[in-house]
């Protein structure tokens, strides 16, 4: 019996929010796997505030997805069926499986990973690549010193959670900026931060110079913008900006919105400095070593938005842009 | 006889282009000096880019100049009487003397200079702080590598001319960006760039794609504004941006246009960083002892816009943000 494989394929290249008519959901016969090829059945996958740059043309640190492609997406299954001496039926893997339900890749592309240590879906944010690109953009761009001042934007998503929470573990004092107050409750009372600032109903610009009265030394920028501008106000001497993401602009229609205060870099000695995960990738094992250390012992904790359908995907990766999620959102496929 | 003392003071803080009802012209008595102070009648004034956020109030790197505060500038002049240890009549002296014809100042302030080894215009820009500025911020930011693409902005001024050379000095392939075909003439024939792109009449974006074809390495900011936007799209894998001013942004009276393409940081993972010279003050005397070596070799050329007359200060000073001067812009005062 041949199993059909449902499928987002991007139709045309959004202009502003990505909506229905920009997608396809089509449906195919499941491909059997080749030599060296693995076939996984997707249970999760992740929604990342990069895809929706993934959907423009034009070069970028990745290349765009072609138009009438399967849509790029980081996800876990189960292989049902392997051609890949590596893999065996009944193991779980991650890989770049795309929004369908099987995905027949390369097995050199999958990444064996064990529900017994972590539910699935932490292996899509904190031991995943939102983790990871907290991690290596904090420590090694950020270069944060026990006792100096990290701020964060984007504070309750999948990668500003885990940026906050390191920042704690290595001994600084952190500031985290989210939109509404659900968001800067769990990010004070659950994970710790020692501040958060709500964007939405307060004057961030104000409210960082209350909060980090001898200036920002770290700041780690998820969103661009407005923001990003409030933070340039505050820089301490020598501050380090890490450029992330900038999720604000990413839907932008007219021009990217430049940080008019960057001549405070200049005030401050100060940098801004951008990052992409996967220059570091061959160390993800020992970060993820390290990060399930923390978690294990309580000082890391983890939080997913899951919502369950693939049929729900144009919708759902909605959410990131509007701010909806509170931690990690995950499409439930399977 | 009482000597008189000519002096310009911050009559008030300029909106978009100093006028000349922002200074005040004024005469008095020229004071003697007392204990450890030092009097020294100016020769050459030193005019910087600078001196426009100088006006201005606020935090910066330096405090703003009061009003009715005689206008901070450097120079180098003569001591005519001394009673600091250090320093006896006839002595050459750089220091902060100010836009007056005498300056009666605290000797520990002043550093000697020698117009027998350079003529003394030369230690207001080469051997001076824009040379200063050059050299560091080239070489311990940028950090240029042999054969490296190096750009630079303003690259006909007193800063920009240094850093091309320089960079040459060190291997690099070298591009500069300047205003007019004299300057573009002056840079490539003269100082021996590898190329000038004429942001008058040529598509900046368009001529880097052309000059620097595996991107830029080190781009040294001058002038910030749409050439730092164009830069922004050429960079090369781990590029570093120095910024060490924006003359195109000094008068603005909206709002600073800030790089709308700033994202090319996490593309290509480069960074964008703020030096201000008085930082590297300990090594000053190193610098300019290789600069002169260089000077003395013909690696290294120097070219001084001199103008005389320190009652044209007001509207000299413009030159700097007409893009009118070629080489350091100097006041000859006496």
């Amino acid at each position: 019996m041949t199993q059909i494989n449902h499928q987002f394929r991007l139709a045309a290249r959004p202009v502003g929010m990505p909506k229905r008519t920009d997608w396809k959901y089509v449906e195919e016969p499941v491909r059997q796997p080749g030599d060296n090829e693995v076939l996984v059945k997707t249970l999760y996958l992740s929604l990342d505030p990069a895809m929706r740059g993934w959907m423009n043309e034009g070069k970028s640190y990745i290349a765009p997805v072609e138009i009438d492609a399967v849509m790029r997406a980081g996800g876990v299954g189960k292989v049902i069926a392997s051609r890949h001496p590596d893999f065996k039926e009944g193991d779980e893997v991650y890989g770049t499986l795309g929004v369908q339900e099987f995905a027949t890749v390369q097995g050199k592309t999958l990444t064996k990973v064990d529900s017994g240590l972590a539910p699935l879906p932490v292996y899509l944010g904190t031991l995943g690549m939102p983790g990871m690109t907290a991690y290596f953009g904090l420590l090694e761009v950020g270069k944060p010193q026990p006792g100096q001042t990290v701020v964060v934007s984007g504070a309750a998503g999948a990668v500003g959670s885990v940026v906050g929470q390191i920042a704690r573990i290595k001994g600084c004092r952190v500031v985290g900026i989210a939109g509404g107050e659900q968001k800067c409750d769990y990010i004070v009372n659950q994970l710790g931060f020692d501040a958060a600032i709500d964007y939405k109903s307060q004057d961030v610009k104000k409210a960082l110079r209350e909060h980090c009265p001898n200036g920002i030394d770290v700041y780690f920028d998820n969103v661009g913008g407005d923001i990003l501008d409030a933070a340039l106000t505050r820089l301490a001497r020598n501050a380090r900006i890490v450029i992330c993401g900038a999720i604000s602009q990413y839907n932008a229609t007219s021009a990217v919105k430049g940080p008019s205060n960057y001549m405070s870099l200049l005030v401050n000695r100060a940098s801004m400095t951008g990052m992409v995960v996967f220059d570091y990738a061959d160390r993800y094992a020992d970060a993820m070593r390290e990060m399930a250390g923390w978690l294990a012992a309580g000082k890391l904790k983890t939080r997913e938005d899951i919502v369950t359908g693939i049929e729900t995907f144009p919708e759902t990766l909605l959410k990131l842009f509007k701010g909806e999620n509170l931690g990690k959102l995950v499409l439930k496929v399977a």
